[in-house]
Order: C-alpha cells, then sequence, then structure tokens
C-alpha cells in the first residue's frame, strides 16, 4: 500500500464512517444536583467533564483521630468523588490511632478490600448463619477481604498509628455502625431493650453517650 | 478504659469522623412525577421521605370479584407502592371467588412466590421449549414459584373464597393476559387468527366479550 | 385457509423447525448436592425435575414460640426450596406469639416485603448514614418493605399471637442477627466491648445467655 | 531512550512482571456436559478452546419451511453455540416462505433484535398493562427491536420467501410459543378452556392438530 | 359456562381487576433530550411512544466506503434507535469494500455477535493474559462471536464486497479504535511512544495522517 | 421482663427457631480446582474456609522492576485470592521504577480505581468515540478511578520509584496490553499491518522484540 496517500484519505476516515457514534457512554460522571436513580446519578454533561472529575485529592491528608475512637473514616464514595458514578467501585482512607478503633459495621451495599498502608490493624467479620468469626492481624502490605452486609471492625493494634486504604464493589456502600444505629438516634429505649436484650441500664448510658433520646 | 470519660468525647465522634457521609443511597423511594429510567425511577429527595413509603395498606382489603373471572388481582408494585422501586420485591393480593380464575398470563420482568392465605388454588405453569406443564393443588399455607416470564394461571379448586398473597422479583413485574393481548384491543381478527391458528368465529366471538375491535 | 388440512401438516410443524431447542433454562433448581456459585446453585437435570420443585408445605404450619424471644421464623430459602435457584426470590414464615420479638437484625443478600396475615406487628429499620428510624404498626393485611442490609426488627404489639409471610428478592438472603454475631460465638468480650462500646458485664451476660464463650 | 537496547530487556519483561495472571476469563466457552447454572454452563477448560468455538456455520442454510406454518426457526442460542455462554447474546435465523409465519411467542429470558435481509417482513408485539398493539411492515434491510417477554409474532406479508437474522440479549432466550404451551401437551382441555375462555372444540380442535392429549 | 352470558360480565372484568396496572415498564425508549443514567436514558412518556421507535431503517442502506480504510461502521446503537434503551442489545451495519478493513478496536461495554450477509470477511480476536488470537474467514451466513472489551478486527478477505450485521449485548457497547485513541488526538507523541515503544517517527506518521497533534 | 429467666430460656432459642438455615451463602471463596462459571468459581466447601482466605499477603513485597518497563504489577485477582470469588472486587500493587511504565492497556472486566502511596504517577485513559485524553499527575494519596475497558497507562512522574495500590470492580478483571496483544503472539505481521497501518519494519521490530512470530 501507498503510505504516502495516506494522510488525505485517512482525514476523510476520520469524519466519516464514525461520526454518527455521538452519545456513547464511557464513563456517567454524577450530577450531584440531580436526584439519584436506583443506578446511581444522571451524568453530567459530556462538555462539562474534566480530568479533575476522574482524580480526587481528598484522601492523601489524615483524617482527624482526636476524638473517642481515636480512628477517622475518609469516603470517597460519590457524594466525594463523583466519577466514580456507575463504575462499581469507590474508596476511603482509615486513620486509627494508637488505641484506636472502627466500630462494629456494616456496609449494605458493597464488599470491602482493605490495604493496610501503615502499622497494624486487626480485622475481624462475623458470618450471619453460623455467626463464625473471621479474624486476622494486619501488617503493613497486607490486605483483606469482607464481603458484602456483614458485620466487621478494625481497630489498632499496634504501638503507632494505622493508615489503611479501602476500596467497595459499590460508588455509594453505604455504612451503618451498629451503635449509631441503636443509640445516636430517638428509637425508645424500651425499643432498644426488646430487640437486642440489652439492659436498660446499658441502653441509656450509650443512648447519653452518643446523644439519642428516648 | 474510664467508661466514665465516654460521654463528652463520643459526642464529637458523632459529629467528627463520618460527617460527609451525606447521599448515601440506602433506599430510593420513586418519585412517580419523574420519567422512568431502565433501573426504575429517580428518588424523592431524603427529606421528604416517611415511614408511609414503606409501607402500604392496600392490600387489606379484598378486591372486587364480582365479574365474570370471578377474581381480583390488586397489585402492590412500584406505582402503588413507591418504596419498593429499586429493591427488587414487589407484591400483590389475589382474590379468587368460588368458580373464579386469573386467567393465563406472564410476567415479563419478574418471577413469583404465591402464598396461600384461604382455600383452594389450582396453579400451573408451562415451560417454553418442552411445553411441560407443572401444577399443583395449593391449600392453605403452601406456596408456589412461577418463573419469569413463563406463562402461568391459577383458579379456585375449592368450595370457598381463595385468597393468595403474591410477591415478585422485581418492582414492576408486568402482567400480560394473553386473552387481553389477543382480544382486548385493535389487532384485526386475521391476524390473531394467522398468529394463532385460531378459527375466525372463535376470535370475532372473544373480541367482542372483550372490547377488542377489528 | 383451508383447516381441515391442518391435522397432518401441523404434526411435523411440531417437529421440525423448533426441534434444536433442548437446553432451554426456563428454570434452574437447584442440586444442593453440588457446591454452590456465586450465582448459586447448579441445576438438576432436567429429567429429574417435578411440581414439587416449585411448591414447598414447610410454612403451613406455625414455627414453635416456645423459646425467649417467642417467636419463630421459618425459612423457605433455596436450602429448604431448591425451586427458587437462580429466581431472584425467595420466603419465609414469621410467627411471634404475644410478647415476642425477632431481634435486630439484617439480610446481606436481599430486601425484604413483610405481609401482616395474623395479629399486629411493629416493625422499624435504620438507616446506614443519618440513623433514621423508620415504623410502623402493621395491622392484618398491612405489607411493609425493608431496604437490603439494613438492621430492623419485629415484634408483636398485639394481645393474640402474629403471623407474617414475608418475601425475599434474592433465594438466599441470609439473616444476620445482631445479639447472636456479638454473643453466641467465641468472639473474646475484650474485642466485642472494644468494637461496641458495651460494658463488660454486659457482654458477659449475654454471652452466657447466648451460649457463647471468651 | 536506546531502542537498540530494547531487545534483550523487554524479553524479560515478556516474562516477569504480569507472570501470575492466568486465569483470567475473557470468555467461557459452554462445557454442555457440566450442569447448567443460573448464570450459564461451567466453562471449558482454556486450553480446550479453539476459534470454533466463538465460530457457528449453521445459520449459513436455509431452514426447511415445508411444514405448516411455512417457516422454520433455526437457533444458535448456547446449545447450539457454546462461545456465546456468559456474553449476553445469540442468535437465530428465521426463514419465513410466502403464506409463512412465526406464530404469537415470547422468549421469557431477552429482547430480541431482529434485521431483515430478504422479502417482507410483518412484524408486531404487544404490551402487557395496555395491550397496546406496535407493528410495522419491514423490509430488507430494517430492524425491530422486540422488548423480552411480550407477545410478538412475524409474517411473511410478501411474494417471496423471507429470510430474517435475529440476535437475543442472552445466550438462552428461550422461545414459548402460545399455541404449543396450550395445545400440545398434556394439559387438560377443560383446563385450557377455564384459564383462556376458548371454546371447548376450539381446544379439541388445536390439540388434535398439535398432537396434545386431554 | 353459558358463553351466552359472557360479554356483559367480560367486559366489566375488563375495567375492574387490573384497572390499577398503570405505569408498567415493558420498556423504556429513550429520551435523549435527558441526561443519561448509569442504566440508560430516562423513558419517554408512554403517550409519545409509537411503532416507530421500535424500528429503524437507517441499516438498510450501504455506508459510504470511499475512504482509506474502504469501509464503513453504520451504528444502531441508543443514540440512533432509542427503542433499544434498557434492552440489552443494538446492532450496526459493516460495510467493508474490497481490500478494506474495520481497524483494531474494542466495544468496552458489550460483546459482539456478527452475521455476514455478503462475501467473505476475516476477523479474529485476542485475549488479554495469553493474547492468544483466535481468527476465522467467515462466509456468508457464517457467524463469529466477540467477547467484551478484548481487542478484534474484521477486513474484506475476498474479491467482493462484504457486508455484515453485528449486534451487540448493550444498547451503548462503545468503539474504541486503537489507532484514533492513540493518533487522533492531542496526546503528546513522547506520552505515545512511552506507552506503546512504537517510533518517534512512526508516531508522527501517524498523527499526521490522522488528524492528531503534539 | 424478668431478665434472670432469660439464660435457659434463650439457650433453646439459640437452637430452635432459626436451626434451619444452613446454606447461606455470605461468601463464596473460589474452588480454583474446579471448572470457572459466567459469574465465578464454585465456592469451597463452608467447612474448609478460614481467615487466610480473605487475606493476602502476596502485595505486600515490592514487585521486581529489574526489566525494560521498569514497572511490576503484582495481582491479587481471584486466582492469587480465592476470597474474593463473586464479591465484585479484587486488587494489585504497581511498582513503577524511574523511568518505568505501565503500557497501554485495558481491563476488559472491570473499572479501577488506583491510590499513589508513593512517588508521582503521570496517569490518562483515552475515551472511546471522541479519542478524548484525560490525563493527571497524581501524588502520593491521590486517587484516580479508569472507566472499565477504556485505554489507559501509568508512568513514574518523578525521581524515585512509584508505588501504587489499585483495586478493581471486579474479581477477575483482565489485563490485555496492547503490545501484547499485537507483537507479542503469531498473529502474521501482514495482519498487524493492516489492522493498525503501522509500518512493517516497526511491526518486526516489536514483534523480535516481545518474542512474536509471524
Amino acid at each position: 500500500m501507498a503510505r504516502t496517500m495516506l494522510l488525505p484519505v485517512l482525514l476523510s476516515f476520520l469524519i466519516l464512517p464514525f461520526s454518527a457514534l455521538a452519545l456513547t457512554q464511557d464513563f456517567c460522571v454524577a450530577d450531584l444536583s440531580c436526584s439519584d436513580t436506583p443506578a446511581g446519578y444522571p451524568c453530567k454533561a459530556a462538555g462539562s467533564v474534566s480530568s479533575g472529575d476522574f482524580y480526587y485529592h481528598g484522601l492523601a491528608a489524615a483524617g482527624n483521630t482526636t476524638n473517642l475512637i481515636k480512628a477517622a473514616v475518609t469516603p470517597a464514595f460519590v457524594g466525594q468523588f463523583p466519577g466514580v458514578n456507575g463504575l462499581g467501585i469507590s474508596g476511603a482512607r482509615l486513620d486509627i490511632a494508637v488505641g484506636g478503633v472502627v466500630p462494629l459495621h456494616t456496609h449494605p451495599a458493597a464488599s470491602e478490600l482493605l490495604f493496610v498502608v501503615e502499622g497494624t490493624v486487626l480485622a475481624g467479620f462475623i458470618t450471619s448463619s453460623s455467626n463464625t468469626v473471621y479474624t486476622k492481624t494486619l501488617y503493613k502490605g497486607d490486605i483483606m477481604v469482607f464481603p458484602q452486609g456483614l458485620l466487621h471492625y478494625q481497630y489498632n493494634g499496634g504501638a503507632s498509628a494505622a493508615v489503611a486504604l479501602v476500596a467497595f464493589s459499590g460508588p455509594n456502600p453505604g455504612l451503618q455502625i451498629t451503635d449509631y444505629a441503636l443509640f445516636a438516634n430517638n428509637l425508645p429505649s424500651a425499643v432498644v431493650e426488646t430487640v437486642t436484650f440489652l439492659d436498660d441500664a446499658q441502653v441509656k448510658k450509650l443512648k447519653a453517650v452518643l446523644g439519642g433520646s428516648g
């Protein structure tokens, strides 16, 4: 083939055969100003998408662990990082000071993959029907997976701050902390006791601590 | 750990580490005023969601079976029960008087699970390639499952009214009754005859009965 | 068309044009003797499938509520009812005696639709990020939906036994009861306390009650 | 970069960095000797896969239309064409002689896209709730889409043989022909009449024609 | 049953038992004036849907192959054919003149099924981890499947024009032509060389031909 | 409620009401000795699952970057880390020495989320229809998302080694490196040239380097 002829002809090729292929959905950056749908947010107009939509700086700094749990979860879910909308993935950063803990919780809408970047993390999850506990002590470089919807926890098992990066199998995994669900709202103490068998004093103590009422 | 110190510190915990977690999609109550999407309706704003969205009273009363089929289907699909939007489930109530029938039909978009609550129901479905019929006589407390998209029927097999509760594996299962599809519209009789091998007199008779034209 | 000619010709039609359509998967009744897969169990051979595979009688009788929670959950999941395999649906029966409760729990793998068949049920669920509680008092005929993975509970709110039929948006929804996950296994008390902020005495009391160790 | 150095170094690159990437599932050619699963057949061992698995010659010849419906459906579903397993697509060829018809039917597990290759095809589908009929006369080069699970039909509307290629949105779409489901099996005539309102004579006539009993 | 009584009663049946079944989603014709979502476009209002939405004439005429590649791809994706929205399928027509080629490309969001309608097509795809090439020479009537996301190509292997109809397992499959991705944009030549090991002269030559800059 | 009565009764509760809930699928650890399926590997028997299945140490050590690309990809896909089977997620570690590059590639079966742990990474991806390039210079702590199936690359943009952790939205994402697909196999040079417009000398040079034949 005479390659010297290539130029003028290919330029028309550029325009002709595939010109009708607008509207291809390679991605769907969330337009957070719109209502969500069961499959995620409507897409931003292609013309207003930029590299910044696929990039997030918010996990670069450590979260503030000056709090009781001595830990911080910094999310990069669709609400913070619109580029993950519709892509089946999102992330977060965990900072756990010495003695800190990410309390017992679930992610209703995703499995979690945790990479330890610094320090030592003790982590575990509990199965549903048999209540089996799977635990591991994780050191720098180790990873662990927590199946969707199962109760799990992480706490610092070392003498220095721990940092982990986590990824989720969905853009909006949710985070339901059992203590918050029970004690940080207006669910009446009597109902909490009925559905958990906890003692009244215990319930009222934690409701007071976590700001719940009733 | 000194639990007496818990209170003031945990309150800050309440605010600090997870405060960025807005926008979590635990559910997506349908905003029926919006256009549907392939995955369901856009979600109502979180602030306007209430307990009533997850509750439906419309199946409590018996449907009116004073009609030829002596039966009534009362749906709790997303159109009636917006809380099921995006959740992969919906319900309905069947009332079948003595001699009544839910005629041959399919649900194009869901499998069906039927619980008999009162009376006796004769039910069956037919497979696609081999035309095998699976039937059961169902009494109070029995359940039966009908795979997605397959022709099936239920009729009262006893001497008293039958009531069944049904659940579907999708929020908008659809209901295509074969007789209606053929005879309750303007599909020309000649076309009906060509695609079904039914006799002209039969087609015209049922078209007249079901209000079809052509 | 001369209908008198129909018979001999159609019989060959029966055999000829669609004879290659074996292997169609209208359903996939679970072969529970095989290993599960992420999408469900391998299918029983078509030749060994019968009407009984799509039918289940096990919910017809009340569960035994002579136990502390005065309640019983009788499942019709894929393990009990192999016909639901792959169909995105399953069921269960709840019997809740006066004073009985289905304790705080989640279904990691399905949303739940509850129909009250007898009595009065107080039910609620809690959202993940905002810890909002949605509750309803449900009477005979009422239905309520519980979104996948969220903590919820049901208890008898009346003066007579309550019965509910529930459907799930998956054949194997799972059932993780928070109390069991925490107290009915060998998860060390110190770990439970660290991840829940419960007092040591409370943890040990419930571990003793629920048969846990550690 | 000195490109003359490229050769010896890249060869080690070939071996080193990605050598652990066995087991990648680019495709999953059906091993039809295994039991199906809800997601499709187990995969043939990679070593026994060849180009022939992704290729099918069976649609090249016209189907035999010497039968009453004067039509033939030649499938390239997973059972005939194992390469489509798990890929969400399959195909078929329709041959419709003059006066021929593909009778009223559904595909329970896929939508259909039809390309007319020769002749004229009259096609239509019927919606579920409103029983609306959407029809088109299709000429060579026209395409039409039939949504999953809805009743539809195609017949020859011209003076010469028609050929169409069809694609399905799943590897095993199923094909439920209404007439076969009703008249080509042992479903008792009385049941057919109850669930369709067809006359007894009509049912018995078509049962005789299509080889049904009862 | 006295069929003479059927008419007046069934007419009420027409109205009564299923009248609440509006909003059923049998299909979701794309409203292309709305923002896309991860699951596809919002649906056109039911009242404005017509037969034309499920029909497309745009593949009837040959594409213009007077260009360097001597080939044309004419899409019937959701952007051109809104009726396929949400249905998991779409189509296209390939015209490949003698000596023409559809260059190396992927469809990021769908598998492809190709039917040869005229001529001879040489086609192949390449697996990801093992770089195995599967190729076939396809004649009129042959079909081949290309798994999602894998590099593949088609070119005319005969002495006459080739025409193929292709179907995709999604309404918006995408089309990423490797040459275009590398040479038809502003990606700097140095970056192209770094990530492909192509020589600078080669990169600049093709950038010039394909209209790229940098 | 008299809590002193709790103990003996709850123990029976432990056994009675939920005893039938075996077979719950909280997870499905891959049994790599079985054939894969379209949804993943069959599950290991519950009795042989241990904490180690959900944990992987293989990303803790740096990959060997003494190769031409001066980079290494260490996967934690289902083949290396069976616990992720069926969970919609997997991971990998990238080590990129100074001057190193992960060449142009796609993941046919997953989106990718990249966390920079050390150093500076220049990364970009290219859209399908418009060939738009989205690039970012990423520093420690930055994250970037690469949509499924699109061509992308990463290279070291700094003066020290770079390390990144990546997560994928599927357990078996695949990795198709364009150079390998073209030059590291037996695809004839003439075919490569036809489908890429590369010069013969260029193709033969890279085939030699990458070990391809033909």
